[in-house]
């Protein structure tokens, strides 16, 4: 039984689980303030190119978006998100939880563009309503799709001209900087949003995500909130020695561009084998539509999530690969597709 | 340099970091539904002598104290605490965050007593007040001091009649439940608390905390209030390899009697250099009164947090000793001590 | 210069003040508890025909509803709401800022039905996401539409099936009650309804709603969450003797009669002038669809809101009556139109 | 039965009600946006000396202290109140349910002094805690003394200092500004406070509080944070109509003059007939301590609060004058005193 039920199946990379034991018993100052976190965040701000941007380290996706949001947020700002946003959909109404409405904007794709804002703007006018304030995007997004520089541009711009703040949830940020469709380094962010985080729990970590905050005015006083959210660990240096082993070389982009070369192999194997995809996905998540019949045998053998249904014989699944997801369990897979194929 | 600043020095107990390597490539379930959580949950609800209660492990203890009182109080309810409780000082306001009051005691020792709950309850007479609901405990407290079997029957009963509910922070009860004048065990807790927790992050673990929950009424969605503020980790099985180890035998209390060792060889040593303490505590957390220079020239060796000031010439300084202390640091430390009281 | 804008545009029914102007002087209990609150309240108990009902009576509508909600769920409890619902377009995310996140139905007409509750609950399934737990619907709707009973009934049905709570926006429950198509009563609504609210404020009176809760378990301490959320008036009497004017005779139907019949005036007149409308709806607030040119020259003596815009030539506008709409109001704008008309 | 048990037991003041009917029909813009709202709020601009201030018309006390300050405080920020505060004690916990802390500092006499402000900075040192960001006092306070100019300029000067906000709840401002020991006028505030309100529920009308924001940073965006606590009224006027009355002319201070002349002659007597007081108060609430078998006897008679008790035989009573008192229910009060006196 292989699961290509998601990204964080496994422990962590091997060098990783390395690097803890290599430190363990050096006594370190407490909550994010050792050497190793420290070092860490030099290094992140040089890896993105801005020194003067403020880095923080948090244990999670959910715990960053709502400490993020909630601190940058007043009382009576919204947030405007894809309805596939994560924050919207699988998040438990965390950021709802902390005050904050979230328009919701139907998308195709999972992406949203500058029009989508401009009808939110467009429809909040008064002090009867919210007032829009943030918009959340996720690269890749939940539905696997990536943007590219020049989307992210004219999002930015529609952001500036409408004191709106412009946020990315990178929780799968290595895959979407490593997929042939990017155009975007890791650089170019902090110009382009005013804060945005690097995934680590989806991409060789036990658990960790670094939240890049460029806009000046968000950065006062945000590890007050990361203590009231429960986002400071007191053994902060677990987050400080995994990033530091993710950036010192180039490991996390090398897990990344494995994820999405596994995927790769998946996607063109599944469409030779005469199937749909329910997006365009370029990253470690794709969506191949196949028949219930066929679902049913896989899931013998397979894990995976099944969802949404597209007519009264084919669903989409969901494959998601990692950089612990070996060759050999993507070719077994095309293997066994191929051969149901025949038999239906 | 040897740092007794706190007991979150070091990264973990060498077999917990065995425990991670030797699982680390399994694929297995997220967000704690993984085979070692649901196994180490088990585990806990043996070791607690209860099958009945829910037990839940989060990352930290700031994200379980507010995750479980917020989830357990409806929005009038507060909470009851000792002046000196974690959640009114040093957790930036993270359950008034969540919306709830912390009505303040001041007491002696950093312990309540049934009579400061009902000073409480007898000031707080209509719907113009707060509503209070759940006193807060910590064990061992703060300041070192622990309760006793009678002390904490004695609350208990107080609440029972009084329709409060009657929660515990554990964040340190490995060495509650070790030291000298404990009289209560694991298995009493499930009777006594509504809720309570066993701190794993201050006795030996990279971070983790297993929340028991014994009444009936607060168990019903608590993962719901896990996942809405950021607790639920995806690699979940990162907290049940470390529970799963910590209990497998009995490595949790042997952690924490070792720390309670060192403490008490401190503090026997203290004493007879001459010296008194800020409290009565017989667990890990040691509160000497040194002169002014001693306390200086011992932070150029060792490192600590000092205060309150009792005197113009004196401060309280706070010793903390962990799973990791070795008898030499220790040693080394009270023959400092001793040189030093010869030269003054 | 006459305005359709809203039903809130004059001061009160003369009854009401009078009835201020009575009592004026008379010293009575702060907070609620004075002896004509009391009256109104056994009153109000009275007219639904249900004495175990709570009736608590508050200043405003969004207070009321923020009350109401934030009472009765859970952190982790979410709202499904029509898309058009008040509390979700109108109120300045007032139900989030207490920390829920409304669950939004695409619905026609203003109107949910079991179908769309269904959906949402089946979409709902885990953890991950909020909980679904209280329908909320307006009566009449925010676009003029009324429920009937056996749509209530429906709704209520499926709310049981699925330990739903069931919460019905009585701002405009005067003319829902008193208009053409509907059949209920007000003293159906406690056994279909968990709770619901009568408003004053849109049917004559300066400003209050009264609050009406029939489930048991909603009850406990709701005047505490009422003090908390700033909603209980110091000089509540202000309240009581206004609902106790309304409800001492039928004076409260009487008004809405008046503005449903002045709305039918309207309908029947703009219909015989050969324009349609947005909604069916049989109460006070019309919504005519008219050509643009035609609504300009309106709008220099009638006030009313305008939108949406139907296509290029033509807009729905939104005519609203009260109990103060006099009739020759209603007869010079359907003058006025028909003129215009000919012009044309 | 007469009571001194508040100054809200009556309805409004004559000129109040008869303004109200005599703008009754007139059609008005709704939410404060009325000819009258705006009107008052250009006159209290007026009053207050300065044009650049924001008004905005609220109905409660609760309601403006809990939309104000949760407008005003990101989340981590607290409010430092000395421990007699309103917000503190009697307003259900309203602050913390918008989520900030309010640090309590004991004091003497209701008020607070930079001392106080200075000791609570010296604590609050880094983001384990909550940072201190607005200092709250009452005036008059809650136990009916005074701040003097001077007092309130050296606590202006300790929050300049220290980058904290300084804020007024005035619901018995008009009592403060007119009482003997008042150095101050309504047009010193907005350059001593940041924010403030001019309490007009405890002085002569129906309800309604008006806030004066002085400090630009804070003005931003106030409506919206109205609108989402329920604060802002459909019919907006019922607060503008009152405001615009009582200061129209003197009629807010001369009824906050009648009612502290009142305080005056109950004060002079009880001191004559040879009591003494809790507080040097020299506003609308008095409190005398009095043998518990007079208290038991005057109740038979007057309406009043009681409360605490002094000795075993003696208790502090809260008298409250208010524009309503009649010099007759004064004299009668006394004249009962003195004959009690003369049994016992």
């Amino acid at each position: 039984m292989y699961s290509f039920t998601n990204d964080y199946s496994e422990g962590a990379h091997p060098r990783i689980l390395k690097a803890l034991l290599d430190t363990n018993l050096e006594q370190t100052t407490g909550y994010g303030e050792d050497k190793y976190s420290l070092e860490a965040i030099a290094l992140l701000k040089e890896k993105t190119g801005r020194q003067d941007v403020d880095v923080h380290l948090l244990p999670g996706g959910t715990q960053t978006n709502l400490t993020a949001l909630s601190a940058f947020l007043r009382p009576h700002e919204a947030v405007i998100a894809p309805d596939t946003a994560h924050i919207l959909v699988h998040e438990t109404g965390a950021i709802e939880a902390t005050g904050h409405k979230i328009i919701s904007v139907t998308v195709d794709d999972g992406k949203l563009v500058p029009d989508h804002v401009k009808r939110v703007l467009d429809e909040h006018t008064d002090e009867h309503m919210v007032k829009p304030r943030l918009v959340y995007i996720s690269n890749s997004t939940e539905v696997g799709t990536v943007y590219n520089r020049s989307e992210i541009e004219e999002l930015h711009k529609i952001c500036c001209d409408n004191h709106l703040l412009f946020f990315m949830d990178g929780a799968r940020l290595g895959s979407a900087l490593t997929c042939s469709q990017n155009d975007l380094s890791l650089n170019d962010l902090p110009d382009l949003m005013d804060a945005f985080y690097i995934g680590g729990t989806k991409n060789g970590a036990l658990l960790g995500e670094a939240l890049v905050i460029s806009r000046e005015e968000l950065k006062a006083d945000f590890r007050f909130h990361m203590k009231q959210k429960g986002a400071l660990l007191a053994k902060g240096r677990l987050l400080g020695i995994q990033f530091l082993e993710l950036f010192a070389d180039d490991l996390y982009f090398e897990l990344a561009r494995h994820a999405n070369e596994m995927a790769m192999i998946l996607r063109k194997g599944i469409e030779e084998a005469g199937y749909q995809f329910l997006t365009d996905s370029p990253s470690n998540q794709q969506f191949p539509i196949l028949p219930d019949k066929i679902i049913t045998e896989l899931q013998a053998k397979y894990g995976f999530n099944i969802g949404p249904r597209m007519d009264a014989e084919n669903s989409a699944i969901r494959l998601v690969t990692s950089w612990a997801t070996p060759w050999e369990a993507v070719n077994e897979f095309l293997n066994d597709l191929s051969a149901r194929k025949n038999i239906i």
